[in-house]
């Protein structure tokens, strides 16, 4: 299955009455990523862009950076049953991957969280961003419209999270969907990776949804200084932001929103 | 930081103005889930009931069964310095594990998704649910308006998902809140199987907001029939829910609702 919906047959019942209709469903399907040869890891995502996914997943789990890929490819096993379901990323001859991610999906049994601030733990190791530009409240309000009005799959099936990359000047780079909200954001970061526009450092990011310390995390790697959501921000999130010298807002809803970190920069 | 609740110093721009303010954040800590002093997996989740998120963690991912556990803590380091975000879950000296998890979690390089078909690789195994009991649509919608009513810490935050388990004749369990919809599923079971209460087969999960595959499996594996959300499901959700004999049920507002699968349950 290739297309981001699906058709169903549904029993709908308003106001008491039952009626047979055919509704539109967001497709969700597991996809494994490997890395030469290797499963990285299998995440449930919404098929399309699937490279894109492959290589800002990569990216933003500190595992490769800006040419470090030569290809990517779905399975090319003549007898799989879902090829389609498999990317495979090959590094160019002369790279290796910059983290050993065998440690960090794969947890030990030594006592690596409780042992010290356990934020670190799961910390990719990013360095902070830079200052970057600073924007208009009215521009981040417009990049958050012009997201919402083009989450197309959203609009069919209000079953998916979007995540758009935008310049300061409120130009999109990227937009993406996805039933996972991370996978959405590893998505606008592969299309960026793979396009040669890292690092982000003069960008914002903006989520249809909440933000979370993973999506902070993803943001700082990629060198963004402005995130922002249209819901609530977690303890981690803001925490993360303050730490990597980022931006958070959050409950963007037409020009109102709240601003959890780096508020110098929003004007 | 073991509330769930934490307070932060936010700028809140709210037409044009802009004021220094206090704002409710939910909290989100990683949590790393041990058995037999093993790593099984990290999950950001937010503080409280931990001991439930582990059982009920370790029961939906076909691990452990009713009965295996013996004891459930902390992690009892007097050195460490989160000892809090770990969780040791010690099975009783009779029983193992019930599944390799290391094989489900720790992907291998061989062809496992590619080489059959893709929701065979990821599912649990857990058989259908049994038929069980009917419900009508006013008690479904009574359940989810008891659900809204009760979710203290999204009230005050915003920032999280809720779960719930009631019994067919609209008694509540359970509820929990988390900022991961599948934590909050995890400690809702987690507290079922705790104190004795499983198979829930004559029992609803009731959800938050949208409908995943993992959901649908967690509810399969606890022998739930009847699952139903505030928003949609993906195609994988309800795909789970045919071939498990389960009712699916989505964007439940009000009296209203879509009826996905196994709509003979509902009257």
């Amino acid at each position: 299955m290739h297309e981001p919906i699906a058709e169903a047959a549904i029993l709908k019942i308003e106001r008491g009455r039952r009626t047979h209709a055919r509704d539109a469903l967001a497709v969700e399907e597991p996809c494994e990523i490997r890395l030469g040869g290797e499963a990285v890891a299998v995440t449930m995502r919404t098929p399309g862009h699937d490279a894109e996914l492959a290589a800002g997943f990569l990216f933003s789990e500190g595992i490769v950076v800006a040419g470090d890929i030569a290809a990517i490819a779905h399975c090319p096993d003549p007898d799989a049953l879902h090829p389609e379901n498999v990317v495979e990323v090959r590094l160019a001859p002369d790279r290796q991957p910059r983290r050993d991610w065998r440690r960090h999906f794969f947890a030990t049994s030594s006592c690596g969280i409780c042992g010290k601030a356990s934020i670190d733990a799961i910390d990719v190791g990013a360095p902070p961003v830079a200052d970057g530009p600073r924007l208009e409240a009215a521009a981040l309000a417009a990049m958050m419209r012009q997201l919402q009005a083009r989450q197309q799959v959203f609009a069919a099936t209000g079953g998916l999270h979007a995540a758009a990359i935008f310049t300061a000047g409120g130009d999109l780079v990227a937009l993406r969907e996805d039933v996972g909200r991370h996978n959405a954001v590893d998505k606008a970061l592969g299309y960026a990776l793979l396009n040669d526009r890292m690092p982000l450092d003069r960008h914002a990011l903006l989520v249809s949804g909440r933000t979370s310390f993973e999506i902070l995390q993803k943001a700082r790697v990629a060198g963004i200084p402005i995130v922002a959501g249209v819901s609530a921000a977690s303890s981690l999130a803001v925490e993360c932001a303050a730490r990597g010298n980022m931006t958070l807002v959050g409950f963007l809803r037409g020009a109102d929103m709240n601003v959890y970190a780096g508020a110098e920069r929003i004007t």
